[in-house]
């Protein structure tokens, strides 16, 4: 294990407290862990692995580690519209993780576990001579029969995505060094999102009974919404100026079609695409209003032409300025291989 | 991604196929699973991870690497009085992994799913510049409150264990080349119970209402019983020629003691071990008739003297030849840092 700490006294220590006392989590002394859904609900699972260097920078804090990869599996629960409870956590440490960063990695977690209401139920601690790397495994709780799939938009849906997209690859690329944000607010806005992403967990459960299908934004915007399209068999045409970017974005793309094209492609955004039928377009307001989350509907589902679903983004003269398919093949967040 | 394939061929033409058309796999399409107990029955959750190098030797095949990742978490379950059902893997692949390491891991996997009835739930591939490793979270079923903890054992319970044990240590030792095993056959028993653990899936759930506490023989047997020890509030003293030795390990270890302690410390072996009230005898009798495999009882569990929860194992003049405690430190099958 790694310097002046042993797997024993880390779980001991720093990760059975994050059990919160929850039966289930056994104190994390045993070999398993135990969960039962409410009745009329079912569980929801998602797992989600980062890799130090792969998808997040080597220089990334361990508080900033810990709520990252908690947050991206948060995200797909609430796009899923589930309310999480708990997570595993399977951990593998280098040699030069300490004391220190075990205490801080930890906090990280406990902060986040108040702040979105779940709680450790089991784990797995290891030694490697790689990178640091966290394998998460998140659950939730839906309705059951309500969870809300990719495969299911129709033809003709309307098309929304909460919040704004692109700052994080905008925020990624500053702290990589490859974009110069000059505006010291901007450049602590747009490197906050990438770092400590803002999952919608109150969005998400709104959402059932309204939306169609619904994804994550990990992959990129044009990527999820074609991983929605492809296991529905659609297509999908969006507007590009109705995407909504920030402020920050705005003032750092200007007029670059190739920085749009990133912001719509970059990924990490950690909001939530979703499709509705047009007869939803009230509902998709109040909800928007209730949670206090900002949603643009920014095109619509069309049939697949070609055989193959596809997404098409237009700009204001109606050129197509970026084309995606379900199959799209995007490393979000790769850092260290471009 | 690995050589020659990328991470969504590897889903939908390796993965998607594992699980076996499970509605709530969703064909690996989407963001999340969903997973429903059934009535009267709880999820059992267990999540391990292996790394190349460091859980086993780098020149393991990809079909072992399978079957033991799979095996160790099944293991778990079945300790735990559970029958498996699903799981999900995380896999972080070096970019050395090629179409037919792809191929050979999931036929491994494949086989193992037949065997013991389970399908592949959910997941994650992501490459990384480290070696390769495998995260796997198993689902089981427990009747409510019944799964089979550590922390329940009581002074004066019986102790046993399923098997033989030792081997799997042995077999390590000769795969790394540290112990020269003559006999081809013996060999190859010795380092198959390494590479090819066999959970007793059967022996776990037939345990439910008999064995007052539980656990599977991972870090050894000694640590093992030592966990149940420490969570139970209880000490033991298990009797070295009551442990149940196969021939092969008996053939290799002859007269040495530190070869014998090897045995009962080294770990791997994936039995189970396990207390119940001596009123229990004649039903653990039936249940290793019923179930096919061998159980010897080896120990009882005592009070705690000196405050501290303790492993003793004595030699048949009633010397200690070995004792453990429960906060054991000891890094099971770590083949890199001896």
């Amino acid at each position: 294990m790694a310097r002046g700490i042993d797997e024993f006294d880390l779980i001991r220590r720093y990760f059975a407290p994050l059990t919160n006392g929850e039966p289930g989590a056994l104190g994390l002394r045993d070999d398993a862990a135990w969960i039962r859904p409410d009745s009329g609900m079912e569980l929801v699972v998602s797992a989600d692995a980062i890799v130090s260097g792969v998808h997040f920078p080597t220089s990334t804090k361990p508080a900033d580690v810990a709520r990252r990869a908690l947050r991206v599996n948060l995200s797909d629960i609430a796009a899923k519209g589930a309310r999480p409870c708990c997570y595993t956590l399977a951990l593998q440490l280098p040699d030069t993780v300490d004391e220190d960063w075990a205490a801080a990695f930890v906090s990280g977690l406990a902060g986040d576990q108040e702040t979105y209401g779940v709680f450790l139920l089991g784990g797995d601690t290891t030694r490697t001579p790689g990178p640091l790397s966290l394998s998460i495994n998140i659950f939730g709780q839906a309705i059951e029969n309500k969870m809300i799939k990719r495969s299911s938009a129709g033809v003709d849906d309307d098309v929304y995505v909460s919040g704004t997209i692109g700052d994080a690859a905008l925020g990624l690329a500053s702290i990589m060094g490859d974009l110069a944000v000059d505006d010291a607010e901007d450049r602590a806005f747009l490197e906050g999102r990438f770092l400590q992403p803002e999952p919608r967990v109150s969005l998400g459960p709104a959402l059932v009974g309204t939306a169609a299908a619904s994804a994550d934004v990990s992959d990129g915007l044009v990527a999820d919404l074609g991983h929605i399209c492809a296991a529905s068999g659609v297509s999908a045409e969006i507007q590009q100026h109705r995407v909504p970017f920030s402020g920050a974005a705005r003032r750092v793309v200007t007029d670059s079609q190739p920085l749009w094209t990133k912001l719509l492609t970059g990924g990490d955004d950690y909001e939530i695409v979703f499709t509705a039928p047009a007869s939803a377009r009230d509902r998709v307001i109040s909800i928007a209003s209730a949670t206090g989350v900002s949603i643009m509907r920014i095109g619509r589902t069309i049939p697949v032409t070609d055989g193959i679903p596809a997404v098409s983004v237009r700009d204001e003269t109606d050129n197509i300025v970026e084309a995606g398919f379900g199959g799209y093949r995007h490393f979000a967040g790769d850092v260290t291989r471009g």
